[in-house]
């Protein structure tokens, strides 16, 4: 294995496309990875607060999901299966109905697509407009689905737009999220009026797709009342309701399901990220039995369902959701979490907090001092990106299997970092 | 591991989606898979002539890949990095440089796009879009080239196209391939007439996207001929030049890249499928240096850059690519399957021989027969499966690792299957 | 001439297609039209409260502008002369810039359009986006524009925009016009947020299309603070303004321009219905002279530049627009049309006055009580329609030249339906 | 009325839009025409091979359509109805049921849409779109069908669809016309095998829309063999087949409609230019009974039905379409123009005729050498376009109407023309 750092950087320069993004914040590079840490080739350590844009909930390398992989591996178990039937998809799927739809009382039928989020968004997409007969899907400001051209209309990012160069981003329409318009303006209101007026221009939807917590949009979450709200507008107009659950789901917000205490029944919920428990590529669209109108290989694809990660997937649902211990101790860290981010608000004039459970952040007013915070820490060891439309929110997404002392120093130094960058004139004037 | 079948195909009816197929040809559950064979829950044995649709190219579980894998996974190598810099994926652009690119006189940059061939495809048709400012992406009648939506506007399918349920599938003009319209008529030069007409309505293309071999179309292989007339007519008309190697790249036809001997330099190289050389999810978008002009994360993905598929990949290419012998392996057993084939057809009243090297199959006239075909021979102990717009071709797409022995095997059932179905009266009268 | 009106009856029905609407509200054949009124087969005659959806301000056949045309006839006048030049065309264009452009302190070039407004809002929509390079157009929630797909696709009405039957309504955003979401909500707050944040979805627009007065929509007259709200958030963003003034153009609120009192200038607009003084079908594109960038026909047509209306039109600005006596005539008359409007909303409970100048109506809460009311009043000899929607106002357009006492007349008529139709216990107990 | 010449120019430079086009052509100032000649402001007289597109195809200023027109105004008949019912239009309608419709054993509605061929042509394909469910109407290389979005979709000319600035001209697909690829393609081939083939990417047709003579296309003429073959394929794939006569109809070809000896029935035919019979904007959608599936007002506009162009219409009707006299006329011109034709090609080197009946043109191979056989004709008095993807043809569109003695000058003029430019060392040296 080559240790070279430069030889390394030499490589990719040479090689990588510009598209390559996360390795110009961290310029190093990573060798090996246990639970909440990274090494890097010489030999460093940071901690992980970054954890695969919540892919990595369960750390690195957690050992009996390793152990199993290797058990696999070991005994030639499938690797490739395309969707064919495998011990291991079974063993999965019956794992996920005993752990996770019986005891919350859900109905879904789990639709393996190509492994990553973007492509879940996709056949959700694809399966409503199928159900509906209708084109329009409304998604909302700040939302966050994919790159692939029927996730990216849903996306609302104009920098991650304008890469479709000019291609067609069309059959969605874009309604505020909560809050997005400030206090006095209610979104839910907005976007009833909106729907109820024949004349206004939207077309019937076929769906609403939005995320519980905002990921990639700053860290908005919205309230139970919210959701509901949606949910039942969605229900009014003859629409589904897409619940994209693809970061803030699998734990980050305390529980398996982001909105599981939220008291709906989504028609159709995209997972991936942490999915796999491992990392692993996966993805997979819960569906409502009652939808699940597609035809064989209607919506196909090369690796949808990737036995490794079925092998993974199982492991962590066994080990962590059989019951409520892994949720307290999530609650636990999420309280440190948030106390610490106070303290840094409470240092940065304007700063707020955004989020919940264990996808929170700090809203610092703006990009350029949420980027010094998080170069600055990275410099202290320790890996945070930010989040926001504007990249205007310190982002924390640490695996939830973090030991509290290696939390509590990767929060310290987080506050370091942001008093370091704070302390200057250039922000302080601000 | 559950071995008990019938409890398999319960979880499976009651938990996944409608939207499963393979297994529904081959109502088996699969536990086990090396080389060339696989093992259901029962213990049979059968011989693999599918490979995850070309995703196998080297077989099931390659003893050294395994080995390199599970050594990374005991050292805890990173399993999810998101882009950042790996020493695994170092090692792997590293033996990408050296064993394919340089050999062949190619300078290209190497986009991590999401882990399917889709994604890639997705980042091709953006990226062409994006360097020429036009919208116009032209593929071809039978091309496949994915599920996602700008992927599927390209992919020819009726039936697929069907799955985006209204959808806007726009930005793309289908264009004959070689030989769509029988022998009288040049493909090439209907093209060039209507890019040359400037009232021909077709609108001045970003891109031609091609498949040398039609994998899913009916294994229909372009001309080095027409190959470089799709080549001249992009760079005549300002376009840029995508050929999508996702089926039958990785020496499918017998070179690491299907085109490499048609004196062509593709200006954009999705690639997937047996890229990784396991069977893991994992795709790339090769781009020549002068049009990689993406910004930072405009095209990203969470699973982009899948970091055990870059350790099994670098093995990959360490072990087959490195001379000349794995190409001879292959053009011998690529004879072998020529000959078979044509005993088949010898025996199928207007059958013909489809593709080239180890991507071929027998066109048997229509769908049921094939199927029929396809369906006698899992009963004999061999996966396979159909192709074409009319599921009319038995395609074989055996692991390029297998055999001679268990090849020759393989082929003697296929041979058995197809003199079984054809004996009865049903398609003889036809 | 016909004059047996069941002959006439059965002709409509046996060969017009049933897409005619307006012969079912006034169920009669008309045979004469002079001024404010039109005459039967049956030699009925009704006032006009429509004119012709504001194409006919200065009532039916205007003496000077049908002796005018008369006289180009007998003389054997240019009829049809496609966009040659002409001399009634070149009167027109000086009349234009003598009476309208240069009192008004306004430089527009005009675009002779094909003869309809829906041409002149396509060719605004084309030239909009050739400018900026941008695809997306902003319209405004119950906004009206026309029936050609691109005018469509701004055009809020469902029932008018299922008749594209699944045609592809892309490339606009829908926003609220002012009021849309009540008094609480500030729409010209919402379109600013939406726009200035980067992650809204909403890509950055080429022009925004509004009316002053939304004729089809309600009667929704936009004040003057939103007009320069948005004409500034144009011009902020980078998109044109364009302001379809082709239903309250033309003196119908009290101006020749319904905007020109609010100091505003905008980009392009179009003009149609009123503009050719006498009904003939007849649309152009004002256009600022820095915009003017089409290539020679790249938006050509037919029927561009009506010789027949350039003569009529050029008496009409002769005759009505060389002082200040039109306008006030029209202002004493709007004075009327506003009392008795209120006269009416005071006999219905929660009704409410819409519109400005001479287009106003009141809106009576439902689209069945404000047809019944219409149904009335031709019953009673007046010719008014409903508009909104859901039809909810009853809406006069009269001809701006009507006589004082005829026009009393014409409301006395309105508000007699009003209260017989309202004294029905029907309504009376909503 | 203005007849100082240099004052006009002046005033169109100053405020005409540079999208004029014909007056750049023809740079002098009409104001008076009658029959066949058209005279400019100075005093001179030109003979007119334009006849507005085909617009005029009875003359300027019929001196019968005048007379009508004229009584018509005089008695204040009606000018602007929208589509109520008048006497004007049930006569319109009468003579059209019983001198074109039912001598030829034709059932259509009538639609009366916006008074533009592009309007007949939208809601034209609106319908289609609606009464099949399918988005994709096929239309045809060098195919030309109006400006607006819709109708620009269908229409060929890269430099046409250029205006629309990258707007949505989706939904349509562009096949070949007759010919377009040379003697040695069958288009109506290469069509079906698109058609049947279920994975060519060509989505099932709503409908084909096709002019049986392409007017601004290059007078390519469909034989009967073609338009059967398209009505037959329509047939076959369900698809409405609508054949646009707005520039072959009226008499153009030879009979009223230009297909009507094919021995097709089309399902919808757009009429305009010359339906008016004296050059006044009016057109028509001609629906098939079982069709006219339109909502009341779904589609709608404010020009529907133009009342003056009834009446002109309706004469024109009596008085040429009555008997075969006129159309014996047409024939006997028809040969005159054939055989000048032939003379001026035999003097071009591959030169070759295009059209037929009175729609014929010469195509001299290149764009060039075509406009300055107009310029030349222009300066010696006649008036003369050029059509074709290169406007490659001389083509002339002179009033059926027009003398022979006049008809035989202005062929005389146009061979002199041709001579005196084709006489030029330039162009034959080619």
């Amino acid at each position: 294995m080559t240790t070279d750092m430069s030889a390394d950087l030499a490589i990719y320069t040479r090689r990588e496309s510009e598209a390559r993004s996360y390795c110009r914040s961290f310029p190093t590079s990573f060798v090996k990875a246990q639970g909440s840490e990274l090494t890097d080739a010489s030999g460093r350590t940071y901690i992980d607060f970054l954890a695969g844009c919540s892919s990595l909930n369960y750390g690195h390398n957690d050992p009996d999901m390793k152990a199993a992989l290797i058990e696999h591996l070991n005994a030639d178990g499938i690797t490739h299966g395309l969707d064919m039937h495998s011990g291991a998809k079974a063993d999965f799927l019956t794992a996920f109905e005993d752990i996770v739809l019986k005891p919350r009382d859900m109905d879904y039928k789990v639709m393996m697509t190509g492994p990553t989020g973007t492509n879940a968004v996709e056949a959700a997409m694809k399966l409503a407009r199928k159900i509906t007969g209708r084109r329009n899907i409304i998604a909302f400001t700040n939302g966050f689905h994919g790159m692939t051209m029927g996730a990216l209309s849903c996306t609302g990012n104009a920098g991650k737009r304008a890469g479709a160069g000019g291609g067609p981003l069309c059959g969605t329409t874009h309604m505020p999220f909560e809050g997005a318009f400030g206090d006095g303006m209610d979104s839910l209101k907005i976007i009833e009026e909106m729907l109820s007026n024949p004349s206004s221009g939207v077309d019937a939807p076929a769906a609403f797709i939005i995320e519980p917590v905002q990921g990639e949009g700053g860290l908005n979450a919205a309230s139970p009342e919210f959701m509901r709200g949606i949910a039942k507008l969605a229900k009014d107009h003859g629409a589904l309701f897409i619940v994209d659950d693809i970061q803030a789901g699998c734990g980050r917000t305390g529980t398996f399901f982001s909105f599981e205490e939220m008291g709906i029944k989504p028609d159709l919920i995209p997972m991936a990220k942490s999915f796999s428990g491992m990392g692993l590529p996966f993805a997979a669209l819960l569906i409502k039995p009652e939808h699940d109108i597609w035809g064989p290989a209607e919506h196909n694809g090369t690796f949808r369902g990737n036995t490794h990660a079925f092998v993974t997937a199982r492991v962590a649902l066994e080990k962590f959701w059989k019951d409520d211990t892994f949720q307290k101790e999530i609650a636990t860290k999420a309280e440190m979490l948030r106390e610490a981010l106070e303290q840094i608000a409470d240092n940065v004039p304007g700063a707020r907090l955004k989020g919940r459970g264990m996808m929170r952040g700090v809203d610092v007013g703006n990009g350029d001092l949420a980027g010094e915070i998080c170069a600055r820490a990275f410099e202290k060891g320790l890996i945070i990106e930010t989040s926001g439309a504007h990249d205007e929110v310190v982002k924390v997404l640490a695996p939830l299997t973090t030991p509290e002392a290696t939390f509590a120093k990767g929060l310290d130094i987080l506050k370091e970092a942001a008093r370091d960058v704070t302390a200057t004139t250039k922000y302080a004037a601000e």
